[in-house]
């Protein structure tokens, strides 16, 4: 588990979602858990840029992976959307 | 008015919201609209600084300046953030 304190935690996620690939990978995985690669599919961008964007939300705690052999797993944790979701409607 | 485009406007609201200081800006705006003078007055940063963050709302379309002489009179622009809620409540 990615840990993040609250404000460095918003820091992170509202950073990782200021990026229109980010925000499409996140859109993708609320739909269902992909591997890295099923990710990049849609994407024309290298498999190497995606990971990059994958690690980004990893640190902010909105997607978790999971590696089984070669392949990485990953899913949205939607708990730090939450977060940002409060902080957005206390503002 | 700051114009904003769908995508490039998330990314520059959250981008903009990616900074303690900049929330916390914000936060201040939401309860009353202020000066730039009594926007710094609780930071223990330059009035330089806090000049620069108001940009930042400013450019991101989440504050609106008035200028009255020498005083810059700030309200917050409550649309993008309602804006990056649908987006979050979406993903």
């Amino acid at each position: 588990m990615v840990e993040y304190q609250q404000g460095a935690g918003l820091d992170r996620i509202f950073k990782a979602l200021a990026d229109p690939t980010r925000r499409a990978i996140l859109r993708a995985l609320t739909r269902s858990p992909a591997t890295i690669n099923e990710i990049a599919r849609p994407f024309a961008v290298s498999l190497n840029a995606i990971s990059k964007h994958v690690m980004v939300l990893e640190r902010a705690g909105l997607l978790r992976r999971e590696v089984q052999g070669r392949e990485h797993h990953c899913r949205i944790d939607p708990r730090p959307l939450r977060e940002a979701d409060a902080w957005l409607r206390g503002a």
